[in-house]
């Protein structure tokens, strides 16, 4: 490391640690916060941002960058980590001071005022209602994308992934989501004729307290580290990795729905242990101490959840403890019948409650119907049409009204576009490293039937965490893999497992 | 208010906005904090002191100050609140820019390395050991009175008092002081002659969540908003108002001590009820919404502690819903055995376990030291001989040990020095305020019977909390109770309580 990268790291680390305390500020908001302390929260919250975008943006952090970019002892080789870190550094500059001050806040008010919009539309069901709103935040993403920059050979839509999947087009996911969309509907159609599981097991009444230590004993044997971070409980779960040493989740619970809370905790710990393997001792504040990004967080929650947690062998290892820690409920469930019960795939209206498999496509719908918006396909009154129509074509299903399609997301109301194919993007990127976790660990179904989740963890450190922003998601997942982003691991993860489980 | 006094307080209140986030942060590290966050959070936290230090001593702040003190309009009136306001800004300001930046890093480190040694020198009981620290500590401390500034006809000692104290004098404390001396060794001779009350009652088995449950009825009972407040657990109790509408408690649960926990509860509360009482919503940051000092701020912990909660009549309400709440364990109890066992007087050895009554002969030997050190007279290696002597004059017990003698505090390896006094200042302005309320307002007792608190609390908030820091705490005993700060009201109060009970 050189003199001129310490300076700069130092000063950045000082912004991230501002940061961060403003992220505890939001924890405590949604964790223990008095309703009374909102107001001030709302100030403080104010003042730390503003204080933390001043030194992002300041001519202090420019020179800094400016002398590392001359340094040519850190720079001479261009893919050395300190090197990629100071153009992840320039990246960074550039982005946030390309948007004019009175753009940032015209956005931030629109997006305040949209979703109150958006919550009164959609509750009376009324697209005209919010139209206006949608019509508003477009014209100013639009205006956003043009302050960003197209880039070279690229459409709009590119310059807004760049704040979610930094690297990523719209042409490299579509080329993803194509086949993907056509095989998943396809499957969708052959399980149809299948039988569905039987659900009723995950249906038992369980005491919150014992799926609270159901959850904690799960993070344990996983390898989330405690004595470095918490599980909680709020109204919608997340996972906060507040700075290094300290990395909180949250869950909820339901009674008679214990998978959800067991999932939602197996979803946010990806996350959680994701933000742990970070090398933040040494780089916090800094692109090496940073995750890649939206669609490489989420693959890491997806694959803890779906690819390690909806298996059997995690339910043959896990069902001996549960049963003594959550009492009697589960007596009669085997791992076969709870591994059936958590693995189904069904067309459903809300994206929020599809399964694993149909989510995607809820996924491509939306990324579809924006990515035509922002090349001037498509009109925000034209949405509801094109959205029932997409709808039936890829899930099968009627639209029912607006408020059950269109807008039944906060999303596009905050000023979210852009956002969305992340998502699907997570579980494609989970598929295809675990296919590559697979081929480097053996069998890994005997590891999770005795609890070793151990090597799979340190896999993911070694291959992803380590690594912080050094790579694009893309990059590292040819890195990594030996192949570009694909559908099919997914597919076949995904028909793998379903097709026996239904019978077809 | 005018537009230079406007502009004065937005900036202030930024300021305060990001001091409070600190206090946040400071909780948090108290309540929920995993021990992985620890060092993480001391950046954060001197992140924001030096983000606060700035702007309290910026020439912004000179400025703003500045333009108030030339507006005529704000400050022709010099008794208005107001102008009252500006006075104390510019009181803080000159305070915060007297201390040259390397003596402020200086006193923290001593501080820092005092602390450790202090806590060794404790454990092995070597006064010698701890000698080197404290004689550093109190020549930095000297060279801080120097900063400061001695008042007119004053002592060093009234220099440092002003940053826990402010407008206190070394000689108006011990006016208050020498006679209450004299009657509390008095007292418990007296007392010594009576019968001690039985405190087996307060030692029955009670289930820590048992004792929340009470804890969280006396205070919703007591008028403490807990939509605008929390009560937490940790290992030392404390109270931090964290901002407009956010004030938190805490305190600490034994099995088998209720009224540790409960008393604890209430003095927190009486804290959190200043707190909550301060006019924030519209002063939040500055004097007119800020607390007068640490000796009125801990007269009204002493008022719901003790006064309040100590008295038989709030055993007599209490009782019943104690029962109900905490099951079998009070059924052998009534208001009377319980009014007695909460209130006894007996020298001990250790400030933290004393009683209501010794515990000011604990702070009055503490000041007598701290006042001799700062007038010349008494040299740090004297301390422990003086320390002794004293202690067997006014408690009547022989010291065995440093460690449970002059080295049992953490405060002056801590360097809060001038600190002291504020304990017992805290309970004479207490039992002198209470009188006044009693004149006010009628029966309390009877009123305390039927589990009314609201007049009290109504009375503290018109005459105490609503001025915020407009007077200093002579100023304002001497326009509510009519009469300068006195030892008599809390000797009548402590008199008129014990010696019924030990029947002397």
């Amino acid at each position: 490391m050189t003199r001129t990268y310490r300076a700069l790291s130092a000063y950045a680390r000082t912004t991230a640690t501002i940061e961060s305390v403003a992220r505890l500020a939001g924890w405590d908001q949604e964790t223990y916060m008095p309703p009374g302390g909102a107001e001030s929260r709302a100030e403080q919250l104010a003042a730390l941002a503003s204080i933390a975008h001043e030194r992002k943006t300041s001519s202090q952090m420019r020179e800094l960058i400016e002398a590392c970019e001359q340094d040519r002892e850190l720079t001479s080789d261009a893919e050395s980590a300190y090197a990629r870190s100071v153009h992840e550094f320039r990246h960074d500059f550039d982005r946030a001071t390309k948007l004019p001050g009175d753009l940032v806040e015209e956005l931030a008010r629109a997006a305040s005022r949209g979703q109150q919009v958006w919550k009164q539309a959609r509750k009376a069901n009324d697209f005209a209602a919010f139209r206006p709103a949608l019509e508003a935040m477009i014209e100013l993403t639009r205006r956003k994308a043009e302050c960003y920059g197209v880039p070279r050979g690229g459409e709009p839509y590119d310059a807004l992934l760049e704040d979610y999947e930094p690297g990523a087009t719209a042409r490299e996911i579509e080329a993803a989501f194509s086949p993907l969309r056509d095989r998943l509907s396809a499957m969708l159609a052959e399980l149809g004729k299948g039988e569905h599981p039987d659900e009723s097991i995950t249906r038992v009444k369980i005491d919150p307290a014992r799926q609270h230590e159901l959850g904690l004993f799960v993070l344990k044997a996983m390898g989330f580290d405690l004595d470095a971070g918490r599980l909680d409980t709020t109204t919608h779960p997340f996972c906060d990795g507040l700075g290094p040493g300290d990395t909180r989740l949250t869950t909820r619970y339901r009674e008679d729905h214990f998978t959800g809370a067991l999932y939602g905790t197996l979803h946010e710990m990806g996350h959680g242990l994701y933000e742990q393997g970070l090398p933040k001792a040494d780089h916090f504040g800094t692109p090496l101490g940073d995750a890649i990004g939206l669609g490489m967080h989420e693959s890491q929650s997806r694959m803890w959840e779906n690819m390690v947690g909806r298996s059997l062998a995690f339910w043959e290892w896990l069902l001996p403890y549960a049963r003594k820690i959550v009492g009697g409920a589960l007596d009669s469930a085997t791992p076969r019948s709870l591994y059936a019960a958590t693995n189904t795939a069904k067309a459903s209206l809300i994206r929020v409650e599809a399964d694993e498999a149909t989510y995607n496509l809820h996924i491509m719908l939306r990324f579809g119907i924006e990515r035509a918006v922002f090349r001037g396909d498509l009109a925000a009154r034209d949405i509801p049409g094109v959205w029932d129509e997409t709808f039936k074509q890829t899930l099968g299903l009627d639209v029912p009204d607006d408020a059950r399609g269109c807008m039944q997301d906060v999303h596009w109301s905050a000023g979210l576009l852009g956002y969305f194919p992340t998502y699907a993007l997570g579980n494609l990127y989970a598929a295809q490293f675990f296919e590559a976790a697979r081929r480097d660990l053996g069998d890994l179904d005997a590891q999770f039937g005795r609890g070793d989740f151990a090597p799979l963890l340190g896999w993911l450190k070694t291959n992803i965490h380590a690594h912080g922003r050094r790579f694009r998601a893309g990059e590292l997942c040819q890195r990594v893999t030996g192949r570009a982003l694909s559908h099919a691991p997914l597919m076949r993860y995904l028909e793998g497992k379903l097709r026996p489980i239904y019978g077809v």
